[in-house]
């Protein structure tokens, strides 16, 4: 089973999973992952994660829908260098009245976990296209996209 | 006189200038600027040197203009490493119907050229917040905010 | 007094104050600020406090001396658009044998808070310029360059 | 034919891949691709191109080669926006004594041309991992590497 990482599961998720790759422009002078890197694919992966069941970037836009970040997190583990091949897996492992909270673990291709963090975000909508974003009731609909099955 | 670098400037323009410092993570593991960092910098140059002259970022928002992009080339002289502290000066070399090119060099603060390019871009408006961005014609008005006197 | 955020803080510590601005390349198109923006400021703030108290990047990079990432966390708290003026405020709030917890805190120049987080890292050196970084235990004399007097 | 965009082509070059996509931090608030990302692109294009060939990261980095930019530029087609998926077709479109000519067209899967631009690098090694980077000559058997065959 691949674990939640930090934040406990409450929430029996499919996995979903992004493929990245380390570019020469991530790096720093250190040789080594930037770290705000691993931000930019949790991003990126959670876009990715919601498109996989069926909020496709395209439908996310034509509903107005956007995701807000509440809070996000990510402890370190090992060190990739450019070139090396990653992955990123994720779960929802909570879900609340209007917010979720994902779980990230980075993976390189050799096995090695590379960091492991959570983002905790809003399900919001705006009434029109220039209206505020605003927090809306998570449905067991969008919920049950999620749920693993067995 | 600050030259427009590698393009010929037609048009006598006041320069606009933006401090700014290469950062730990604009590097690369050469432990030298990362030169998409230059184009980052041309960009919000650009923005500075239009708030300076009165088309402020609110104002821009306001009257939904924007300056998409037509096309931007940098020639790389010399490489700075994290920590320097630089200085981009902007110009308007070359206003045309609906266009105008910027020519863009890059100092150091002891002097050094580090690079010089140029960026053009469409003076552009929506008609409504989600209206498409349509290019408009470039007023004498606003080409005068830019004229050196003198 | 400023707090030290969500972490608590062990370590009567100066403040370090690094300005930085919201550029259109760091908002997303929700309009507002795409949130690893703030571990890049994150990432600059630090670097500018210790340059403050005497580790200048050029001191840094003489040693063979950086500042590897072990956690790093945000909370964000309202949402900043193009143009907007902003301070980070960090601080040490607590050193371990051979780590550190910085507190930071993202101000708007209006006063608003935006951000609060924080940043675990390692003090660490290479024996030599490719040797690999390895934590070094941290000195009261280094400990002293960040003590609030008073 | 893949052409070679606004670079004339002196070298018969195979054509490198590289598969990307436009992430919603890729993006600026008028909800279209971030210039710079282009430039991301096509540096990330370059290592993948010569890795395909036999150049790979692991390969470059114990060699202690890196290619240094001269020039880089980029002429924008049409807007890419969130979702989008894109490919950058790279071809090796001059080689000199020290330095080559990258072209590289940037296409939305529908086909659409989004981008063409181009690179001049140095073919550059370092004598020791601390020593300065040195323009190296080109030999043949590196040009054979891409020399499409007729």
């Amino acid at each position: 089973m691949v674990t939640a990482g930090t934040t406990e599961a409450e929430f029996p998720s499919i996995v979903g999973r992004f493929r990245t790759e380390v570019h020469w422009g991530d790096c720093d002078p250190a040789g080594i992952i930037f770290y705000p890197t691993y931000f930019r694919w949790f991003d990126a992966a959670t876009w990715n994660f919601f498109s996989q069941v069926g909020y496709t970037v395209k439908r996310m836009r034509a509903e107005h829908l956007a995701m807000p970040l509440v809070t996000a997190q990510c402890d370190f583990k090992a060190s990739p260098v450019h070139g090396d091949q990653c992955e990123v897996l994720s779960r929802v492992v909570r879900f609340g009245g209007k917010s979720f909270v994902l779980a990230h673990r980075v993976l390189r291709e050799d096995g090695t976990l590379l960091a492991e963090g959570s983002e905790t975000r809003v399900w919001a909508r705006r009434a029109g296209p220039t209206a505020p974003l605003k927090g809306e009731q998570i449905g067991e609909d969008l919920k049950a996209l999620f749920r693993a099955v067995g």
